[in-house]
C-alpha cells in the first residue's frame, strides 16, 4: 500500500513543481495527541510510532524518528522504500539540512502550512533562502489521496461549572485583554486546544485524554471569536459565550477571518504554537509570546486547588483499593499487566465525578518498567507473579481536576539492590517535595534534590523530573516543571508560582531487570516572608501508600524516615473513611510509621 | 574642591558642545580593582567607595551608587552639590533613562571611549538614537583638569616558569589559533588583563592583588603584538616572547594599531569587556564572543592543579598556625582585627613562595561579620574578646597558585542560636563539597546543594556561593561559579570541567549579631563514567580546620559527620609535617572525629 501511495503523492508533487514534501506528525494545534484524521505520517508511512516526521521527493522517501522507535520503525518500514533517519545518531542529517541538499536551487519545498509551526515555517525559509527554494504550504496532497479518511473529531463539548473552574470566563477574558494591552496588542490568537478551553471554561472530548474542543480563538479588545463546529456546541454553551461576548464560527472559516484583520491591529500570538498558514494569513504588526493564559492556567486558583485536593482523595481511594487487591491476591488468581491496569481503571469509574483516564496507563512489570515508555501490548502483556516488582503510572480526568500517579508495587520477593534502589528513589522523591525555597527558584534550581540521591550511586534517568499538569486538561501541561538541562522548545522552566501543580516523579531503570518510579503531585506555597525574602513549599497533594515493602530504612536518615511518616499519616487520614474493613486495615498496615 | 573641579568639567564640556558626561569607576580593561590612575570618578566627586557612577550636566551632578555606599556616599557628597542615586532604590532611574531625559533632542553625550565597554557604549547610543544624540568619545575631559595625577603602574613584569604554568606560551598561542579559525576569524582582539598575563606566561602587579601587567594584545594567525609600557618588560621577556613570534609595541599605540587593521580581518572581540575607543577603532567585520582564554585559563592543566595543592599546603599550614596562635592567646594577649590580620599575613609571608595577598583580608568580629563586605579601618577595629567569634576571608598569591579561604574561629562562648548557624553553614559546606553530579551541570544546577539547608532555616545569603579562582591571578575569574539566579553580565554559569577551580562559601549574616562564613576551594573532577554519562565530583583542596567548638554534631546526619572527619583527617595528613608540636596536637584535637 506504502509504494503505491508514495506513487500518487509524488504525481501530485510533479504536478507542482514541488521538489520535496514534508508530513509532520501533528494536528493544526500542535497538540501532543493527536486525532485520527491527523495520523497522515502513519497513512503515508505504515508506521504507527507517536513521533516521526516524513519527508517525500522524486526519488526518496526518509523518515525522521527517535530512539525509543528505531526498532519498531525498522521493522514498519521494511518493503516500503522509505529509509530510515536515526535522530541523535551520528551521521544522521537534521531535516533542514537533508532539504538544503535535496532540493534544488530555485526549487519547491511543500508542506501543509496547518500541521507546521510557524517558528518551523520561518526556520526553514530561513535555512533555504540562499537557494531561493519557494514554498508550497496551501494544499494538504496527503489529504488529496487519503481514500477513506477518518472525519476530523466533533465531539459534544460540555461547559465548566465555576464551583470546578473557580473563575467566571468572562474574568478570565478581562484579565486576558489586560495582559494583551500591557503587550501593546489589540487582538490575541489562540490556536492551543487547552488554552481555549480553559480561557472559555469549555470541555470536550476530541483529543484522546485530553478534554478539549477542536477549535481556534480570537480575543479581540471587546469582542472574541471562537471556531469550532458548530454540532459541538449546545444552546448553554452558545447562551454562555453569547452573554460573554464571545462569537460563534465554523471552524473552518479561522483563516479567512484573520485574512481579513485589518493591518493596523497588533496581534499577540505564539509562533510555536500557532501553525505557519494562520501566521502567514496575519497582515498586522505580530508580537510573538507565549500566550498569557498559558501561565493564568498554570497557576490554579484556591477552588481549584480545593477540587484537585478532592479529586486526590478519590483517586488514592481507587489507587489504595487497587493497590490492597494487588498485593492480597497475586499469584492466588490470575493477572497481567492489561487486566491490572483494567482492574484500576474500574477502581477509579467508580469514583464520582471520574471521567476518563488522563493517559495511557502504563503498567509495566519487572524488566518491563525498565522500558520508560512502556506500553503493554497483547503480545508482550507479562503475567505478573509474586515476585519482582509492578511498576503502575496512570491518571484520571475528574470534574475536580487531573490526576497523575505512579506506585511501584512490589509482590513479592526483591532484591537487595532493588531494595537499595527503591529506597534512593523514594528519597529523592521525599528530598524534592520537602525543599523550602526563595520564590524566584525554577525547576532547575531544584532538580538536584531529586536526582542528587540517584547521581550518588552513579545512575541517572534519561528525562525530566516532573511536569507541570493540567485542571481537568493536559496531563503535560507548561511553563513549570523540573529539569536539570532547559529543553528550550519545552519551555518548562518557569519560576515556581503558588498555586502551581508539577508532579515529582523520580526513577531508576536498570535495562533488563527493573525499573522504579515514584510520583507524587506538589502544590506549590508560599512560607514565611522575611527580610530575605518569600520562602516557597509544596504541598504533596497525590494521597496512596508508597510500598513499604520496597522500603530499607538503614539507607535513609531521620530526617527522611520522619518526611515518609508524616507523608503516610497524612494519607491514612485523607483516605480510610472511603475504604472497607479489610482495606483500612491493610492502609493501616502500610503506613505504619517506620 | 569638588565644586571647583566641576566648574571646571564644565567649561571643557561647553566648549565642546557636550550636554552630559560620564564618569565611571573603570580602567581601560574593564579590571575589578582600578588603579589611582583610574579613578577619576573619585577625584571628580570627592566619594571613595569602589563602585559608583558619576553623570555631569551644566545644571546637575549625580552619583550612582549600590547598597553596601548609601551611608558613605551620602557623608562624603554633602556640601558638593552632587545628587546621590541609590540603584536598586523605587524611583531610581537608570542611567541611559537620565540621560535620555536630560540630553536635548540633537545634543551630545560625552565620556571616555576608553573606561566605557563597547556593549555599553553602543547600549548608550541605542537608548540615545530617537533623539538624535551625537557620542563625543575621544577625549578623557577629567585628565584635562587632574593637577597632580597619579601616573599609570610601571611596575616590573616577570616570566612565570612552564614548572609553574604548566603550558608553554607557544603552545596556549597556538590553541588559541584554533578557536579563532573556528570562528573564522583572522584576529584576536584582547584587552582582559589576566587573559593576557596567563597566555603569554606573564606576571607583574600593576592592579593591587591581581598580578598583571597593564597591557593589550592582538592576535594575528602568524604574530602576536603585545602593547605595554617598555619600562616593564626585561630582556628575558622580550627574548621570549620575541621567539614565540609576539611584537612588543607601546601601551599608547594600541589604538592606531587596530585602526591600521585591514577591512578585510574578521576580529574576534568581546564587546563587554574591549572598550569603546577599541572597539570604534576597528574597521574589520567584528565576531563578538568571550574571549576563547577565559575557559582556556578557567580549566587548570594537571601542573597548574598539583602547584595548586602544594600552594594551598602553605596556605594552610599558615592559617593553621595563625588560628593556633588566634585561638591559645585570646583573651590573653591584646588582639584587635587588624593585629589578627598582621598576625594571618605574617604566617603566609613565612611560606616559600609567597608574594602578596590576593585580596583585602576581611577580618570581623562578632556583629561586624553580618556585615558581607566588612573591612576594618582603624576606627572600626574591635578588639577580641574570649567570646564570640572572628570571620577571617582571606588569601594569598603563591608562585603555585592563588588561595582563597574562609573559616569562621569560636573565640570564646557562642549562643545555642550561633552553634545552630555554625553546624549549618558546615552543612551546606559540605553539601555541596560532596556533589555528584553529571558532566553539563552548571553552578545553577548545585547551589541548592549548599543555599538548601540555610533556606531550610527561613534564612539566606545574599550573594553567589562561589567563584572561579585564578592561577597566581583574579581571585575572582569567570566563566565558573555557584549562584542560584544567572547574573547575565558575570557571566559565571559555564558547564563546570574537570579542572575548574571554585569556591564553596555558604554562610549565615545575623545583623547586628554575628556571621558565619566557611569558604573551600574545590577542584572539578571526572568520575564514574557509564552508559548513563560522565560523572563528575569536586576535589576540595584547601587545608585548614573547619573550627569544631562550633559544631554541635547533633543536627548533622551521620553522612554528614563522616564528610567532616573525611576531610578532617585529609588536613591532618596533609599539615602536620610542617608544624610545631604545639600545634601539631593542637591539630589533632581540632580536626578529630566527632
Amino acid at each position: 500500500m506504502v509504494p503505491q501511495r508514495l506513487e500518487k503523492l509524488r504525481g501530485l508533487m510533479a504536478q507542482r513543481g514541488i521538489d520535496a514534501y514534508i508530513i509532520p506528525t501533528s494536528d493544526f494545534h500542535e497538540s501532543e495527541y493527536v486525532g485520527d484524521y491527523f495520523k497522515a505520517r502513519k497513512y503515508m508511512s505504515g508506521f504507527t510510532g507517536s513521533a516521526g516526521t516524513m519527508v517525500v521527493t522524486a526519488k526518496e522517501a526518509c523518515l525522521w524518528t527517535d530512539g525509543r522507535y528505531f526498532i519498531q520503525a525498522a521493522n514498519q518500514l521494511k518493503g516500503t522504500t522509505i529509509i530510515l533517519m536515526k535522530m541523535g545518531e551520528e551521521g544522521t542529517p537534521a531535516i533542514e539540512d537533508y532539504l538544503y541538499d535535496v532540493i534544488p536551487s530555485g526549487g519547491k519545498l511543500g508542506f501543509d502550512g496547518r500541521v507546521i509551526t510557524a517558528a518551523m515555517g520561518h526556520a526553514l525559509a530561513k535555512r533555504l533562502a540562499d537557494k531561493k527554494v519557494a514554498l508550497s504550504t496551501s494544499e494538504d496532497l496527503v489529504g488529496m489521496i487519503w481514500e477513506d479518511r477518518p472525519s476530523l473529531s466533533a465531539q459534544p463539548a460540555f461547559l465548566l461549572d465555576e464551583k470546578y473552574a473557580g473563575k467566571s470566563s468572562s474574568q478570565k477574558l478581562a484579565e486576558l485583554r489586560e495582559k494583551m494591552k500591557d503587550n501593546g496588542c489589540t487582538i490575541h490568537v489562540i490556536t492551543t486546544l487547552d488554552d481555549i478551553a480553559w480561557l472559555f471554561n469549555i470541555r470536550g472530548n476530541d483529543v484522546e485524554y485530553n478534554p478539549v474542543v477542536l477549535s481556534y480563538a480570537v480575543i479581540g479588545m471587546e469582542q472574541a471569536h471562537l471556531f469550532a463546529n458548530p454540532v459541538c456546541l449546545n444552546d448553554e454553551i452558545r447562551e454562555k459565550l453569547s452573554a460573554d461576548g464571545v462569537k460563534i464560527h465554523d471552524y473552518d472559516e479561522m483563516i479567512s477571518f484573520v485574512k481579513g484583520l485589518s493591518a493596523d491591529e497588533a496581534v499577540l500570538l505564539d509562533p510555536q504554537k500557532v501553525n505557519y498558514a494562520i501566521d502567514s494569513s496575519i497582515q498586522g504588526k505580530k508580537v510573538e509570546k507565549a500566550n498569557p493564559t498559558q501561565l493564568a492556567k498554570a497557576i490554579k486558583n484556591p477552588v481549584e486547588l480545593e477540587n484537585i485536593r478532592n479529586a486526590h482523595i478519590k483517586d488514592g481511594v481507587a489507587f489504595t483499593k487497587f493497590m490492597y487487591w494487588l498485593k492480597t491476591n497475586v499469584g492466588k488468581i490470575p493477572m497481567t499487566e492489561i487486566s491490572a491496569a483494567d482492574y484500576l481503571l474500574a477502581c477509579r469509574a467508580e469514583q464520582e465525578g471520574f471521567i476518563e483516564p488522563s493517559f495511557d496507563t502504563i503498567s509495566a512489570y519487572k524488566a518491563n518498567a525498565a522500558m520508560m515508555h512502556y506500553s503493554a501490548t497483547k503480545e508482550s502483556d507479562a503475567v505478573l507473579q509474586a515476585e519482582g516488582m509492578l511498576l503502575v503510572d496512570s491518571g484520571g480526568q475528574y470534574y475536580e481536576g487531573t490526576t497523575d500517579i505512579t506506585r511501584t508495587v512490589v509482590l513479592g520477593p526483591i532484591t537487595d539492590e532493588q531494595k537499595l534502589h527503591f529506597t534512593t528513589v523514594l528519597r529523592s522523591n521525599l528530598n524534592l517535595a520537602n525543599a523550602r525555597f526563595l520564590h524566584g527558584c525554577v525547576g532547575m534550581n531544584l532538580d538536584i534534590l531529586a536526582r542528587g540521591p540517584i547521581w550518588d550511586l552513579g545512575l541517572d534517568y534519561k528525562c525530566g523530573t516532573g511536569h507541570g499538569i493540567g485542571y481537568l486538561l493536559n496531563v503535560h501541561e507548561a511553563p513549570n516543571g523540573f529539569r536539570w538541562k532547559i529543553v528550550a522548545e519545552r519551555r518548562d522552566s518557569a519560576i515556581l508560582e503558588e498555586g502551581m501543580v508539577t508532579t515529582d516523579e523520580p526513577g531508576i531503570y536498570i535495562e533488563g531487570s527493573h525499573g522504579i518510579r515514584i510520583e507524587n503531585e506538589l502544590i506549590c506555597r508560599k512560607g514565611v516572608k522575611n527580610s530575605d525574602g518569600q520562602f516557597m513549599y509544596f504541598e504533596p497533594v497525590t494521597y496512596a501508600p508508597i510500598d513499604l515493602d520496597g522500603v530499607d530504612p538503614q539507607y535513609m536518615t531521620e530526617k527522611e524516615r520522619q518526611a515518609l511518616n508524616d507523608y503516610h499519616a497524612m494519607v491514612y487520614g485523607k483516605l480510610f473513611p472511603y475504604l472497607t474493613d479489610g482495606e483500612r486495615e491493610w492502609l493501616k498496615e502500610y503506613t505504619r510509621a517506620i
